[in-house]
């Protein structure tokens, strides 16, 4: 409702009356305003904006608006952003940005922003020092509170969160944690030691980001102090980036998932050619393994017959599908740290025991429904000319019991290996699980066959 | 190393070491290591904790360790931990209770508190009212900061967050916000309702509580306000709740994408059967379908010949994993909110461009491997006897760019389709658009292979 009238006061060029609605809505839906005007007039728009929102909506965006916008900025607009925006919203932005644009930003940036920024562009990609703001507010033990507030008072403007403050010594090393309630609720001349946690938890700048964001998770925190090798504070990563790590790593799972080489780029602004390289790899290698299962029908010449030939997608399908589930499941325990490299045994144990359950119901149901298309369908005929109906309802019902102890079993090992050799274990999910389980099946399946047929 | 030094202490049963161990230790590192020890053991554990650090350790346990703890407790005892914890946590653990313990804790808990928690449970499983808590701080807009800071002083024990404040009038409705940073940043004297924002996010206690995560996230509010029909505000919901109902959401994605039936429960701590159950409805609903491609395959007995039968697992897997790559994609996608229902006929546009590309690669790259494997293989075997290795290549090329096609179309189509039906995009992902495509595929192969094969 209120975006649709601010796009069209936008289109009619309206412009007090839209600064007017503008000025009370949030960044983030500025933003999704300003996706919808076209690319020439952004400028314009964001021109119009109040001056500390127009700074925060320039945080939200994506990097190509925020190229566009820089392109057209002044030196004095552009140097006016880099001193509001926080520094990792920055660093962010100048990960993205054409190499003539970072040479801009940073012949603009002050000299000591200057050195944060190169400070911060050098800790590894995926490290908790790439996500780091290093705007938070530090304080001494021999403060009082009143002393703190002060100094929060006087630095709250440029700090990310001002709700966990930071009590650092001499060498800037972390010796305690003091939260703003902490401090809401002493008296005035209270001594800052006298109130710190000195239990603090931290992680090292090198440390995954992944596992930053799992622990802020974990313990609830609104951030993450981040200490270098030395122990000495360094910067904090803050609950709203640890949730960007969560979703851009549920992201990475869901398309390794789906045979998609991981990219950060969304749907709409990754190119048709580009989506289809992304696709192309996994498939290519599927495509050359499925191949396996070719060459395993084309042994088993002998026992083809329409009848036997009919079952395989059945079979293949159930197969894929028991081992996907596995995959799955470990896959996202391992993710969210449920299932440990250790727990392997207890796993495997379970699925089988699963596998049995499963397999052996379907199995039933499976021998049902052949005994049926029998009786009503089949009965007289050329498709089971020379098979016992019983045989053939056994061949397949053992096929499937073994395809699903095969695929629960592959389901839990393989990912938990590809941990093992540190991969990713998403790597072992479904696509890749399903090849593997169809060719064992094909294989299982007409031996089953030839023994208990006597093809 | 801590949780390990803990862990024996335990056993060598240390008490005072223990405790003083623990005091130093997180609560959810607490809980882990509860994880550990003897259940029988657990009250006597849980008895040595400092009494602030143990009630919110009671908070972050999972039910059964709740439930073991309050069958353990005196009346007494479970009075004090309910008068400490926040009512939503209270709430999350009712639900998971048996009924005897739900009496037991409603019949303990005061008055008032029993009225709320009452509140709290009639609010419909997913939504907004069923995860908010209703301990904020809430302020008059006629007060000044100073009165503001006496407020949150005296209350700020018992809320689950004063970083955000709420303004609301003498009928309780929601006329504006103000945070610990204005409140810190104004002059004691200044009056809330010149300092308060008022344009105000908020949602309704009916609002699906997966959309409230997503504004959270989109805002990076710390909580989100809660009003009812009169929109006077009722509670609030925190980051922190959000992060968790984004993790369910993504581990519901995860099983239906695996065809397994969604459930809450942790992977060790569902039984075999349970798991059994959760996964053999899907199993069985695609095991029927795959029927259908069987019967497809029996109806061209003609056209059956061990080297045509040889290229089905490899199509079935390429049509499979072609759209598995799409629907999810385009599932995920919805789920994060950047591809709309308006998006459709750009969706779809774009899969059948990708689709193109694709297709025509992998009907290249799979020519060249069978020209190769004739070459060298089969140049002189009886598999290719009155086959023409050329008109073999351009079947299977044909049949792939044409599986690419359906797949990707159907891959993006059929989950956006389930959501216009209100149905759950990610039922329509891989294992579903696997037996859909399998079918289609097989048909388009011995069609294809009787035109160009003339069989």
């Amino acid at each position: 409702m209120e975006e649709k009238t601010a796009f069209e006061l936008l289109k009619q060029k309206k412009y007090p009356e839209l600064r007017a609605m503008l000025a009370t809505m949030e960044p983030a839906d500025i933003v999704l305003l300003l996706e919808e005007a076209d690319e020439e007039d952004l400028p314009r728009y964001y021109r119009i904006l109040p001056k500390e929102l127009a700074y925060e909506t320039f945080a939200e965006m994506d990097a190509d608006m925020q190229e566009n916008l820089i392109r057209s900025f002044s030196d004095n607009e552009l140097s006016e952003v880099l001193e509001e925006m926080f520094l990792d919203d920055t660093v962010d932005m100048i990960e993205e940005m054409p190499a003539a644009l970072v040479k801009r930003i940073l012949r603009i940036a002050k000299p000591e922003m200057r050195k944060s920024i190169n400070e911060l562009l050098n800790y590894p990609k995926d490290s908790a020092g790439s996500i780091m703001t290093i705007e938070y507010v530090d304080l001494k033990k021999t403060m009082r509170v009143s002393e703190a507030f002060d100094r929060i008072r006087k630095t709250a403007l440029d700090k990310e969160t001002v709700y966990t403050c930071y009590v650092t010594d001499a060498g800037k090393h972390l010796i305690g944690i003091v939260t703003a309630k902490d401090l809401l609720l002493a008296p005035p001349e209270a001594i800052i030691s006298d109130i710190m946690d000195e239990d603090v938890i931290y992680v090292s700048t090198h440390e995954d980001k992944e596992e930053v964001a799992k622990q802020i998770n974990k313990y609830g925190f609104l951030a993450m102090p981040v200490v270098d090798a030395e122990k000495r504070l360094v910067g904090i990563v803050t609950v709203d980036d640890a949730i960007d790590v969560m979703q851009e790593e549920t992201d990475e799972d869901f398309q390794l998932m789906a045979a998609v080489t991981p990219s950060d780029d969304s749907y709409f602004k990754t190119s048709v050619l580009s989506h289809a390289r992304h696709r192309i790899v996994w498939l290519l290698i599927l495509m050359l393994s499925a191949t396996f299962t070719g060459i395993i029908i084309t042994h088993y010449e002998a026992a083809m017959s329409a009848l036997l030939v009919s079952f395989i997608p059945m079979l293949m399908d159930t197969g894929g599908n028991c081992g996907s589930q596995s995959s799955v499941l470990i896959i996202r325990g391992m993710a969210v740290d449920e299932i440990k490299m250790k727990d392997f045994g207890r796993v495997l144990f379970k699925e089988i025991r699963i596998a049995l359950v499963v397999g052996i119901t379907l199995a039933c149901a499976n021998a049902l429904r052949i005994y049926l298309m029998y009786e009503f369908i089949y009965k007289n005929s050329e498709l089971y000319a020379g098979f016992d109906v019983f045989r053939v309802m056994i061949v397949v019902g053992l096929t499937i019991v073994g395809a699903c102890l095969l695929a629960k079993t592959l389901g839990c090992c393989l990912p938990m290996l590809a941990k093992r050799c540190k991969l990713d274990p998403a790597v072992m999910a479904s696509p890749m699980i399903t090849t593997i389980v169809d060719a064992c099946t094909v294989f299982l399946y007409f031996n089953v066959a030839i023994w208990i047929l006597k093809i």
